[in-house]
């Protein structure tokens, strides 16, 4: 049985579900991959870097987690300040790197990534921000190291679409993706739909906790246009800016205009596009009223949905949930599944 | 560049245009799976096994087919009188087998699988009647074998459903599965909403292309019933026995009934289901109306969908083309891929 080493920078609920997924699915890992997975090293912001070369008790580490005991406090731990100064100094298979998935900001996680695929670390992500500035660096950065790089739950959470478009329809050239990827901005507008205004939807979305109390990365678009930027990488290969992504949130949305396209047969969504146009990409986040003929159109409440238009199966829709821990941390571990089949690269 | 040496036994319309599309994406799979993909060998019923150690100029081989010249003809060229002798004599790295894609006959196809797999030999496979039979088993062979066993474009044709489960979910726990799997029927049942009855939606069905002059596979369930045991094979490595399913299909169906489901919020659709019921597995194809709630409602004509109910994701649905050559073909294609970056398995 090979013996794959993990470390998981950022131990919030999404890499204590990991955690937890390893040890629970730890006789499927090994009859499916042939792989036993230590978890080597965690890494918070308030705990450092914490190694320990024979692997973590998962089920201890979660209790010390709970209790907020210092996991430095483990037998046998070693310590360092941050991550960064962690990584350098030990040794590991793959990096969990789960440390921010704040959309508008790449670090510390970027900083996390590129370090561990420079020492050939395979890397699962789930931060929205690096990728969005970097995915396409840092996948070929990883080809040129011979690891992988993946990040799943960094679009729709659980629901695989990145790994849809990379393996499932691979070979089929994406002409356009269009697709309803934030849930609470498509909650506000679902609850816009059944009657209520911006304002009281907004405070129903934060009264279920589907609203942070800021809610502007959600609504003004913020979250939808790294998740495009990514989409444009694994797609079509390219690396997209911020100043070329057209963005209009749902703040200015009344509901008149909600009601006027019910009227019309159609839904109003907040719709991120992604499409080739001659040379350039087009990318766009904003209000769209989308006819009734559309399966996006009939996306409620907090699902996200994404159309993949090809050269050959031309129009599929992946319906899905797009956030939530237990989703986020699937995606992580169908990533950490893709690194554990691909023979030649671990051992 | 590795050399990979592809054998193509069928070559009807998908298997023409699976050895299109590596000619036309030669770049790409050069680029990204490091290959060289040739085409060594094409078996058919009326010209025998054919192989060319060299591989075949494929527009040339094309051409030949077209003008139905017989490939044995071809320069250089070794015959065997049968596929099955083709494969016991020759040398090749892949078998793409789609000879029969009939879902109640598994041979021939079952047959050179099989073959191919004791002469570790990857299979990807469009055989649906194989497929539904022994699923469960060719999988396992191939594992003992150390080669990889792909039949993307057996349910749902070329919309990712099978790669989904075993990697887009990889690790989650599938619970229950329901779909919408046969376009004919549907189209159908689409049309009795609109007004027909049914002789008149078949006779549409018929005229359109859709429905085979003897339509009883697609409306008797007997397509479905395939796919829906090898959605079984995939999501829960179970073999079903034909008697197992329960079928029913839509010729009894009138149209008061789809009109009373219309009235009643709902939509009367033809469901395939696999649901885990404490050890057993409950597989069933019938007409079953559904609430406009369920995306799989809203599934309209020839367009097929699959929702899938996991322990982590919960539902998630794709909607896609169901059938179409070039849709089929580019189910082959990823499963081709598939077996080309799985790097330790080839040469």
């Amino acid at each position: 049985m090979r013996r794959v080493r993990l470390s998981i920078v950022g131990f919030g609920t999404v890499g204590r579900w990991l955690a937890t997924a390893i040890d629970r699915r730890r006789s499927w890992l090994e009859a499916e991959c042939g792989v036993d997975v230590a978890i080597v090293a965690i890494a918070t912001r308030r705990d450092g870097f914490v190694y320990r070369e024979g692997g973590f008790d998962i089920a201890a580490l979660l209790d010390s987690v709970a209790a907020r005991r210092p996991l430095a406090d483990t037998p046998n731990a070693q310590l360092w300040h941050t991550a960064l100064q962690g990584l350098a100094a030990t040794e590991s298979d793959v990096l969990a790197e789960a440390s921010n998935t704040n959309p508008r900001e790449p670090q510390p996680a970027l900083g996390h990534i590129r370090l561990a695929l420079d020492r050939d670390m395979h890397v699962i992500t789930s931060s929205k921000g690096a990728c969005a500035v970097a995915a396409v660096d840092l996948a070929a950065l990883a080809r040129r190291r011979g690891v992988r790089f993946r990040m799943e739950s960094t679009v729709m959470s659980g629901t695989p679409v990145l790994s849809t478009l990379r393996e499932g329809l691979a070979g089929a050239r994406v002409v356009g993706l269009r697709g309803i990827l934030n849930g609470t901005a498509n909650h506000i507008l679902t609850r816009m739909a059944e009657g209520l205004d911006y304002p009281a939807a907004l405070a129903d979305a934060q009264a279920r906790g589907y609203a942070e109390p800021d809610p502007s990365d959600d609504v003004e678009g913020h979250d939808v246009v790294a998740k495009a930027r990514i989409l444009a990488a694994v797609a079509f290969g390219r690396t997209v800016a911020l100043e070329q992504v057209v963005c209009r949130g749902i703040g200015g949305i009344t509901s008149d205009a909600v009601q006027q396209a019910m009227r019309d047969g159609s839904r109003l969504k907040l719709v991120a596009s992604v499409r080739s146009r001659a040379e350039a990409l087009e990318v766009r986040v904003e209000p769209i009223a989308l006819p009734l003929a559309e399966p996006l159109s009939r996306v409620e409440g907090v699902m996200n949905a994404l159309t993949i238009e090809t050269d050959t199966v031309r129009e599929i829709t992946i319906i899905g949930p797009g956030a939530g821990p237990e989703q986020a941390g699937q995606g992580m571990f169908a990533d950490l599944v893709s690194v554990l089949r691909a023979p030649r690269l671990l051992g």
